[in-house]
């Protein structure tokens, strides 16, 4: 590596909503976090998916906090194979994956954080959300649907809303899966291509292709203003899975260390206790 | 084995309501699945974990079923362990876990179904539930809070209940850990015992076991009465927690591979289609 890694870590996190965050600038098929070959990084993330598992165990028995991770990217950026690589091997038991879809009839008659609010995690859960509030800063902005003064309030919402869950214990993480045009290109085509995928592909995907320019600017945007101390963003290069998913493993085993996790204290009154 | 082990698991399994299910005749450190020595079964409980992923992910791709898996046993029967060690290879996507609790005030306002409704699986969804609605006719039985006459027209309700669930495409495997009173002893003395176990350790679990024989009667008779056939019980010998989680990955294993679950087909004019 020609940098050390958390100088390199650091361009790839916005924590400021008052400055720019530039998406242009990372480069999707780098690999900052890449121990040697593939081989040697996919060994790697397979040893982090039972810490991590080990981890939320001790999350779960601690339960002062409260941890929810946001997926977010492109059609084809890899946020169903993060799910199954890096939290696959955590117990269905404290780990719950939320799959958010376009809002129906009855989401829309309220607010757009209602049914997000619903759904966050309670004390010891992994709440993993699989796209997340944030397509709703960018499907409606990139279709013109929302004045500029209404984005701006949106994101000033999601701020306050992710505020009020970080200041009653909720840890946040926020990961942008990064991929090129090209790298878009060539998953789409093997979805088509492969029997066993071909059931994924949707035409709304090719569509949403079309806009590509405007759906990086739409994030760019968002992650420039919903970049904050509590919630910060990473923006993670996922041309290469094994990448995207050792990156992803990495900095969550470092994270939930930090809060050096511990089993509760059990009633001294029971201490002696003998079962009968 | 000295019998078949189709003709042990009929011993263990009960799906006539009209017949009566002897709980007492089910030994409880038997190994009917067992395939040899401990490091033999869990290898084969390893590998069943990483094939029921593979069935899963099908199962989630195909849409046309639910997969509703209830887990009931008296407590440190295993139940966190089985979701652990035989659903822990699943990818969270497709995979739900409901631990269920005493209800609360707005729970028991309504009938003792209506919470269970919200959580059932929808298509291509596998839910496991840790405890469930069997909770309702176990607990107020044995402290007397219901008339007989209440208590058989909750065990019909369940059946009315889980019909319906079958006849629209929900698969229902409903296991019933079965570990001794000793075994239970051990356990619970074990999560006193150990520091990182401590906090499981609950003071209403050690007067729930005063009641033990109370509880096998209200287990054997809500077995013996909701055991259908769209919905059968399996009674698993637990005391050896390797047996019990090959035994259930075996069962599972063999419920979803009957299902013969496909890729749904993709649209065929997006056959020919080359992604720009």
């Amino acid at each position: 590596m020609s940098k050390p890694l958390d100088k390199q870590l650091a361009a790839l996190q916005h924590r400021d909503p008052d400055t720019r965050f530039e998406l242009s600038k990372v480069d999707p098929s780098s690999k900052p976090f890449s121990q040697g070959d593939k081989a040697t990084d996919k060994a790697a993330v397979e040893k982090l998916a039972v810490r991590l598992d080990e981890l939320q165990n001790l999350f779960w028995a601690d339960r002062r906090y409260k941890l929810l991770v946001v997926l977010q990217g492109t059609d084809a950026s890899g946020k169903d194979g993060t799910l199954r690589h890096v939290f696959g091997r955590m117990s269905p038991l404290g780990v719950h994956a939320v799959s958010w879809r376009a809002p129906t009839e009855d989401e829309r008659a309220h607010d757009f954080l209602w049914r997000i609010h619903q759904r966050v995690p309670a004390a010891g859960e992994t709440v993993l959300f699989n796209r997340s509030h944030y397509e709703d800063v960018l499907v409606p902005v990139v279709k013109g649907q929302l004045t500029a003064e209404q984005v701006r309030q949106r994101y000033a919402q999601i701020n306050d809303f992710e505020r009020l869950l970080s200041e009653t214990g909720t840890v946040i993480c926020k990961f942008m899966l990064h991929i090129s045009r090209e790298e878009q290109r060539r998953r789409l085509q093997a979805r088509l291509d492969d029997p066993a995928k071909h059931w994924k592909f949707l035409l709304e995907d090719v569509e949403a292709r079309r806009h590509w320019d405007d759906y990086q600017a739409a994030y760019e945007a968002a992650i420039s203003a919903t970049g904050t101390p509590w919630a910060p963003w990473t923006v993670v290069p996922a041309d290469s899975k094994t990448h995207r998913n050792l990156m992803i493993a990495t900095l969550l085993e470092r994270r939930l260390r930090e809060l050096d996790l511990r089993y509760p204290e059990g009633d001294p009154a029971l201490r002696d206790l003998r079962i009968e």
